[in-house]
């Protein structure tokens, strides 16, 4: 058997997510689904780096499977690409060391969250950013978002009830910009690693500071306090994209 | 009765283009069907400047309507957006004249259209943008959109058998410009008035010079020769967005 590592982006709108499940349509299931086809019939099963949720976009991320024998990468790229449904594109196939593993390899994510400040908003948009019609002070944000830069302890940001113990991660990047010609706030967050629905509580917080119905210093107290009552609301997923994963040499 | 212009725009891609028609979702059907409702169930004919195409969107459409009575705008535009489809938005509304009409009074249209030169196409912008993979020389298409600014004779960049007779146009603006960090290719048209698929048949000219399968000059013999045949495909219609009208004062 030969491992494959492939980068593949999809428009999350129609899936319930990456991960299989059961009467759902997923990333995963379509992606074994083509590849199946590919391998004369015979079952290959997908990895994938981030379990994205219902929703959720992805430009940048990673999976590995295996196939008999050994095949051109840009042929098998192309096959996975055009057979695969027309929300998930296959960017690039590179053929790796058997043990490879997409989620286990050390690695940065980056995601990015889009906001649309419109008022009112883009329809254009509506799939693919978060709609906030109301006051933001850009400077307070970022103010804020920086002092999530650094080895926390995230509890205050993921959701309860996760099965995770160890929720130290580390951020090495955390900015929010204003695209003011496409009525966008972009922001961005790459770590070696997040916890569930931890990006999107995060920007919820974010958020409710730019509107003032929290202060600056509020993220501090999170991480510290380690209590996600003091959070703000989770944002909705549409916003949300896994944008690039990036393997340690 | 008290005239109201309004500025809406709209995602294209679940539309049957703007103008009513039997058994097929449209644009100014939606509109009629929300304002008969804020209209104590009287009919309300709305009238639009432009008459988009089957899956083509608008930022900047505008429509004019009539009314009993005398209502705060603002109101009555929030109203009209909030009541309207999620594919609908109403950006703006204001009163004018009694005789105003936003078809014939006096304006120019800016229109855009999108083109995803990303290998493979970005799964985020297959409804919003046309997908072109293969090679193109911008300086070529520049070279060749600077022909059609001018007062020209349309007919070969038009569809066959349209019943408008004065096919003469005046383009006062033609530019392409690329956002690499898109990955985008950016039309930009701005005019007295477009014939009908006018805008698509000059982006399929144009990129067909852009890959080289057209001289520069077929632009040129194209308004000379006043010939449909001599002229690219039609571009498809996700890719068109009538982004502004402007009426003279």
């Amino acid at each position: 058997m030969t491992r494959y590592k492939a980068i593949i982006s999809y428009d999350g709108y129609d899936f319930s997510g990456f991960q299989r499940q059961p009467h759902a349509r997923t990333v995963q299931e379509e992606l074994e689904r083509t590849l199946q086809r590919l391998n004369s019939g015979q079952e290959v099963v997908v990895h994938g780096a981030g379990r994205t949720d219902s929703g959720v976009h992805a430009y940048g991320q990673v999976v590995h499977f295996d196939l008999p024998g050994s095949r051109d990468v840009e042929k098998l790229r192309f096959a996975l690409d055009t057979q695969s449904p027309e929300d998930i594109d296959v960017v690039a196939v590179e053929q790796v060391a058997d043990d490879f593993h997409c989620r286990y390899a050390k690695h940065q994510k980056t995601y990015e969250f889009l906001v649309d400040i419109g008022r009112p908003k883009n329809p254009m948009m509506r799939r693919y950013a978060t709609h906030f019609p109301y006051d933001l002070e850009l400077e307070q944000m970022q103010k804020a978002i920086s002092t999530l830069v650094g080895t926390h302890d995230f509890t205050g940001f993921t959701a309860s009830g996760t099965a995770v113990e160890d929720k130290v991660r580390t951020i090495t990047e955390a900015r929010v910009e204003l695209d003011g010609k496409r009525n966008l706030l972009i922001f961005t967050f790459t770590g070696n690693g997040f916890l569930y629905k931890q990006v999107r509580n995060m920007v919820g917080t974010l958020l409710k500071i730019g509107n003032n119905r929290m202060p600056v210093d509020q993220v501090e107290r999170i991480l510290q306090e380690k209590n996600r009552q003091l959070a703000g609301p989770t944002a909705a997923p549409n916003g949300l994209y896994l944008k690039e994963i990036r393997y340690d040499e």
